[in-house]
C-alpha cells in the first residue's frame, strides 16, 4: 500500500489542480475576466466586502491550514510534510462536498525556535478574507486549543478544527447508532477513553453536551488518568481543555486502564497507532454488548478481528478499508458545505451536534437564509457536479489511468 | 463592459475551481489518496522536503499574494477587493501557462493601523513550503520594494513581483521590438518616463541593465522629476529604489514634463489612468519615429488614436482590446512556468531579461536540469492540456454558457 501510494502520487504529481470554472468564448473574454472589466469587481467588493462571496470563488472556497506538527499518525512531518494529507483533504472536499479547497501547510516556528500558536492565529486572520471558511488540521496540542478557540472568536468566517470538532461530530454519530443497536442510553453508559489529544478531549465535551454523564467518563493520556490529581495539567494553562476534563470526569480517580475497562460499555481510543495498544483482556472485561472504537491512524489500537474475538459487540476504526469507518471524512464535506451555503460566520457546538447547517440560521450566525430543501438541492447539485466532472476528466483523457500494475495493486 | 463583467462574475460565482487531477477507480482509491496510504507521502517528504515537488501539486503551484493596496488602477480596495484580479491571474496562469495558482489576498494592517511590509514578508515565509513559486501582486509602494527584495533573498522558492519585474520584462521586450521598427538603438535613445511606481522604477532598472544609458532617462512622479534635489525621496529610506534613479538619471535636472518630451525618442507612462494625463502637444514635440507606451489600467494616459494623431510612430497600451498590448500577462505564465519546471530557487534579473528559464540553470538557481527542448515540450503539453481541459469542460456542460444577452454584450 505504501509503495502504491508513493508510485501513484508521483505518477500524477499530486492530486489536485486549479482550473477555470468560467468560459472563454473568444479573445474578448479576457477583457471581461481580467483588465479592464475586472475593475468593476474590485470596486464593488471594496464598497461591500460581502460581495466577494458572490463575485469570486470565495463563497465556495475553504483553506485547509496546518502547521504539519501532528500529521495523521505520523507526528511532526515538517511544514511541507503535511501537504499530501492536506491535498487529500482538498481532493475529498471536492469529491464529497463540491467545495474548492486549498492546502496551506505553514511554518509556525517563531524566533525562539518554538512552534507558536500565535503565528498560526495571525496567519489565518491575515488570509481569512480570501476564503469562505477555514479548516484547521493536524495541529499538535496544546497549540490547537488556543488556535481554534481564538480564531472562532476573532474571524469573520467559520473556523473548523476537523481533528477535534469533525472527529467529535462523527464519533458522536457513530456512538448514537451503536447505542441504539446495543439498546443502551447515552446518559447511562460508562465510557473509557484512551488518548487525550485534541480529538478525544473534544469528543468528551461533545458527548457530554449531547447528554452523556461526565461522572461516567474516565480518560487517559500517556501519563495516566485525567483527574484533579494531575498537577502537571493544572499547572500549564495551555492545557485548559484537558484540565476541564480532569475536573469534571472520573470522580473515583480510577488510575488503571484495565480497571477502567471493567464493566465499561464503551471504549473510545484515539491514542497511539499500533495493534497492541488496546489489549484483548481489557475488552473481555467490558460490559455486555460492548462498543469499541479504536480510531488511531494509520493503524488502529487493536485490529477489528482481535477486538471481535475478545467479545466486542460493535467495533469501529478510522480506516476505510475496514467495516464501520468512524472518520471525520464522513462529516466535514457536508458540514463545511452547509456552513458555506448560508455564509456562516462561525460553526457553533450546536451546529456540530446537529451536524446540519440549518442550525446556523437558528444560531444567528448565517449571512443569508435558505430553506432545508434549498440547501439540500444546492449541495446535491454541487456534489453531483464535482463527481461527474471528475468522471468526465477521466473519460476524456484529462486524468489518465496509472499503469495497469498500479491499478491491480489497489485491489490489495 | 463594467455591467457585463459584474453580471458574468455573478453568473459563475468567480472564475476558478479546485478539482481532482488524480483518478478514483473504485472506493479503494480513497485509501491510496488519503489515510492509510498517504502516510508514505508525509514521511517521505518529512525526510526529504524536495520530494514535495514530485509527490504533491506543489511542483506546479503558485500563490498569487497581494495585500490589495494597489489593485490594477483602483488603488486600495480593502483585502477582499483584490480577489477578482488575483482570481483572474490564477485563471490566466492555468489557461496561458498550465499552472495551478491560488489567490491569497491578505490583510497587511499592523497593530498601529498601518499597512506593514513585514507582515507580508512573514506571511509569505510561513506559506512558502506549500508552493513552487510566489507571485506578488498589487502591493503599493514603498512596501513593495522591501517585500520583494527581502523575500527574494530569504525564500527557498522564486518570488516574482509581477507588477514590477513582469511589467519590466514585457515593456523591455516591447521596446526592443519598437526600436527595431524605428531603426534606433537602445543605448542612444532618450527616454522620458511618467510615473515612478514599482513598475516604472523597475522598467528603468531593467532598461539600463539591457544597455540603456541612464543619463538619457528622465523620470517623473506626481511631485515632479526624479533628481538628486528630491530630498523627500532621499530622506525616506523605504524609497531606496527611487533614490537610486534620482542619483543615476536626468543629469541636467530637467523638471518640466513638456521639456523632457522635446526630442525624446521614447515615452513610457505608467502613471494616472485617464485619457488626458499625456497631452498631444508633448507627443508632437517628440523626435521622429517616436515610441509611446501609455500603459495605465484600466484607461491609458492617452487613447491610441489621439497619440497617433499627435504623430506617434508606435503606440502601445496595457489593454487587450487595443492593438499592441504591453501587459505582464504576456510574460508571467511562461516565466513562472519555466521557473517551476527547473524548480528554480529564485528568479534573477538576468532571467527576467532573458525571459527564458534556461537562464536559471546558467545562474545556478535551478534544483533540476532540463534541456531547452524538454522545457519547450513540457510547457507546450501542460498549456495545451489546460486549454483543451477548459474546452472539454465547456463542451460537456461543466462550464455552462452565460445567457445569450451576456454573450452578445461581449462583442462590444
Amino acid at each position: 500500500m505504501k509503495k502504491l501510494s508513493e508510485d501513484t502520487h508521483r505518477f500524477y504529481g499530486g492530486k489536485i489542480q486549479m482550473v477555470p470554472k468560467a468560459g472563454v468564448f473568444g479573445f474578448n473574454w479576457f477583457n471581461v475576466w481580467y483588465t479592464p472589466g475586472v475593475s468593476k469587481i474590485s470596486t464593488t467588493i471594496r464598497d461591500d466586502n460581502n460581495a466577494s462571496f458572490d463575485l469570486t470563488y470565495r463563497g465556495n472556497a475553504v483553506a485547509v491550514v496546518s502547521d504539519s506538527t501532528r500529521v495523521l499518525g505520523d507526528g511532526d512531518c515538517t511544514p511541507p510534510g503535511g501537504l499530501g494529507v492536506m491535498e487529500g483533504k482538498a481532493f475529498l472536499m471536492k469529491y464529497l462536498g463540491g467545495i474548492d479547497a486549498v492546502p496551506l501547510c505553514i511554518d509556525s516556528t517563531n524566533e525562539k525556535g518554538e512552534k507558536d500558536p500565535d503565528k498560526i492565529i495571525e496567519f489565518v486572520k491575515m488570509v481569512q478574507q480570501s476564503f469562505g471558511a477555514i479548516n484547521l488540521e493536524d495541529i499538535s496540542q496544546p497549540n490547537c486549543y488556543k488556535v481554534l478557540d481564538s480564531l472562532r472568536e476573532e474571524c469573520v468566517i467559520p473556523v473548523w478544527h476537523d481533528d477535534a470538532q469533525g472527529t467529535a461530530c462523527i464519533t458522536l454519530a457513530g456512538l448514537i447508532n451503536a447505542l441504539k443497536l446495543a439498546n443502551k442510553k447515552i446518559e447511562d453508559v460508562k465510557i473509557t477513553m484512551l488518548g487525550a489529544g485534541a480529538s478525544n478531549t473534544t469528543i468528551a465535551r461533545i458527548i457530554v453536551a449531547a447528554g452523556g454523564n461526565p461522572k461516567n467518563i474516565i480518560m487517559f493520556d500517556s501519563k495516566g488518568a485525567l483527574t484533579t490529581d494531575r498537577k502537571d495539567i493544572e499547572s500549564d494553562p495551555r492545557f485548559y481543555r484537558k484540565w476541564e476534563i480532569c475536573q469534571t470526569t472520573n470522580p473515583d480517580k480510577v488510575t488503571d486502564i484495565a480497571k477502567a475497562c471493567e464493566n465499561a460499555d464503551v471504549l473510545i481510543a484515539l491514542s497511539k497507532p499500533g495493534p497492541n495498544t488496546v489489549k484483548g483482556e481489557w475488552i473481555q472485561s467490558m460490559a455486555d454488548k460492548s462498543i469499541v472504537f479504536t480510531c488511531a491512524n494509520p493503524v488502529p489500537e487493536i485490529y477489528p478481528y482481535a477486538a471481535k474475538e475478545a467479545g466486542a459487540f460493535i467495533v469501529a476504526t478510522g480506516r476505510g478499508d475496514f467495516p464501520n469507518q468512524v472518520n471525520n471524512s464522513l462529516g466535514f464535506p457536508g458540514i463545511l458545505k452547509g456552513a458555506l451555503m448560508v455564509r456562516a460566520k462561525k460553526i457553533t457546538d450546536n451546529m456540530a451536534i446537529a451536524a446540519a447547517a440549518m442550525q446556523a440560521i437558528k444560531d444567528g450566525v448565517a449571512r443569508i437564509k435558505i430553506t432545508r430543501e434549498e440547501a439540500y438541492q444546492k449541495a446535491k447539485k454541487d456534489i453531483e457536479h464535482a463527481r461527474s466532472l471528475t468522471g468526465s476528466l477521466m473519460e476524456n483523457g484529462f486524468i489518465n489511468s496509472p499503469p495497469q500494475s498500479m491499478l491491480q495493486d489497489a485491489f490489495f
